[in-house]
């Protein structure tokens, strides 16, 4: 059973009608049922919003997570510093962590990248072709090959990112741009990644084979879970090892 | 059900004592009893050697194994180059294989890697001390750190073999001397493994936990089967997918 | 001053008017050109074509060539197996390498990087856009982002080569595709770039931001040269070492 | 001619006679006295300890240094915030950054890395050999393989520090441990290069393979410099582009 938390910060729902039209009740709410279709028994999930108390991230929460999911947009730099530490924390020790959209801004995702992540160049309302480059990957099984989102806000190359661990997928976009939008990472014990569709103005996470990419992401997540013991040792090297 | 097949030059077990004293009745029946007891329901096993014919390795039988262990030494140039592009091929199709030891010079491995794979300086009878890297990866899960060989063949640094797609373990010896010991790589569908550790006259393949990273390895390797299906479009690209 | 050969099978300029319309004396001679106007005195370039004797490649020839850059198509399963090993060889012991266009899907491309090199798709007519992902690449340097090609031919992800050691170029082709176009690969002591741009039907090769590239890949590959001293230690270890 | 900025905390130089019989004016002397012998007219160097004013690192020293070698240890957790985030943001701008021994726990290294850096057990007085897995990296050029540091503290792997994007180094401790020992890592525009060699109480920045590796460091890190223009374009995409 995987224990999956979904953070939203809320905010574009409840003031943007464009928004709102597509996400009534929040983005977190989608996701999250998005996720129980897809890993129905493997799965439970919790959401929790920037509103909330602690931003819903205590530290029970975070012990009781396997996989958090990310998705933040206007709050980027606004999100307490205590928690992100927190959030980080919880990453080296072994939770997956899922990267949405424009929270490849998020001081999370900075934190934990150790780079500015800007993009270059932003255009709504754009094509988009997801390429999978690693067809083995878990992240791609049973992802057809392009997935055509058929409106999505572009960001582009060059993307001041790390190079990805495992680059999954690479996407076009109508304009001419491209973007490495599938990216894996490993920090410390946990496992994250970065996944770029899903603008709040169109129905991305309502599209099958995007819903489809999510569910197995977070089972690839999870399975950094439970973090191996390290070994213990400081100071002198015991006899029997040397 | 995993399908592996062990493969064995089998030649250095029939001439010298200094072997057929530690595997006498082949290195690759102490590899299947390994995987056997390891992976018990999970796998069936069968052997090859290079005295069958076509090597023991003709179309079905390939076409039947998910996961092909091959170990080698004296004859690795003697293996016929059909049989290699017969492996190559199986590989890109999404086979699993184990590079044993000494293999890392075999035509297999040249072929799939591209590169000499020399090694720098070599001696028997040293202690290895196998260093897990990447504690998260599945093939060093349940892996103590270090494992310990009292006894092992040498081959140092700096090794002339790719850049790992992931550098699992690190060994060092104790006469000072360095070895990316297990490497991951991805070739088409096919995920190969090298792991350094092996020579034919000391009794490594017997140590428990050698026998689980063996094990590991073949479930990871076999996690690349089966092959997803890859987009067969030639010439245009359909209407729909434009 | 770095010794480039550039290396042509030299068929489709003598059969086809809309190839020799663009390359009337050969697509070696323009890329001999666009060398010696990039890095002037820095090169001295020669070329050789298939129909040369030992494919202009002989053992002297290599032995004077820094950087080898290769162009076919039609011809790439006609190139001789020892010319490919001959190549191969010298590449390892730190001849750079630049594999243009179609011949990622020559023998010497594949014998070196150990994958089919098969794309997804193909097209003509294409307007390409040419994305850098590693801004401070050397091959970079001075590279406009995009490079905009009017019209070219499109390759598809995904492609089946290695994961690039480093990404340095992805392109977006109008109809919805991407495709890793600049990736550079170390094998032995050397280094290799695959460029994808150079369809023999368009003037690639002429335009200024790409002849950039070029030069910039060749100098880039030629810092391999010369290959350091690898130690020759066999047997045992010096004792001053351990 | 690179500019170069010698930061040491400068604290144990004073409180230790261990430490003081070898760096009587302390690492950083010696340090930038190793530059200035490796590459004379090359560089310019200047050093700064954590004492001064905004730990001497200001803005107009930051924007005057091309190269930052840093060494820290007792002081990691007591260097400003703000010089940190200083330092970061100059490194994404193309700045080298040498991140020196007991520094890989530095706030600095942590900051650009995401990671906590711990490695696993220690011990002092060990002989180390380091080898070169990388024998054409320019930090390597010249470097005899292996180098053996006679004295030197033992930090071993696992060490949680992202994979690096080059891994140049690997060291052989005597009591059978590793450590991935050199380093390269690209955030942002700037070059990045931890070296672990380096404990205060051993003379190993007097050895001159390791003041040749140093050197090499620095002219590698300077070739990030100066920082190619990044596109500017926001919002909508020019036409020309399109």
């Amino acid at each position: 059973m995987i224990r999956a938390t979904v953070w939203n910060e809320f905010v574009e729902e409840k003031i943007y009608p464009s928004v709102s039209s597509v996400y009534p009740d929040g983005i977190h709410v989608v996701l999250a049922q998005a996720l129980g279709d897809e890993l129905a028994q493997e799965v439970q999930v919790r959401t929790a919003v920037m509103q909330d108390d602690e931003h819903g991230l205590t530290d029970d929460v975070l012990a009781a997570t396997d996989v958090l999911l990310w998705w933040s947009h206007l709050e980027n730099d606004a999100v307490s510093d205590e928690i992100v530490a927190r959030v980080q924390r919880r990453v080296h020790q072994g939770m997956g962590l899922l990267i949405l959209h424009s929270a490849i801004l998020s001081k999370v995702a900075k934190t934990l990248l150790g780079t500015s992540n800007d993009a270059t160049g932003w255009r709504h309302g754009d094509k988009e072709h997801l390429w999978t480059i690693l067809p083995t990957h878990p992240i791609a099984a049973g992802v057809p090959n392009p997935v055509v989102i058929p409106q999505q806000e572009m960001y582009g190359e060059p993307i001041d990112i790390p190079t990805p661990d495992e680059l999954v997928f690479i996407s076009n976009f109508e304009g001419g741009e491209v973007l490495r939008s599938g990216c894996a990472y490993l920090r410390g014990q946990g496992r994250i990644f970065f996944f770029a569709p899903g603008h709040e103005e169109y129905p991305v996470y309502f599209q099958p084979e995007i819903r489809r990419i999510l569910g197995n992401a977070v089972r690839w997540a999870a399975a950094g879970l439970p973090a191996p013991a390290r070994p213990t040792r400081t100071g002198e090297y015991p006899a029997s090892g040397g």
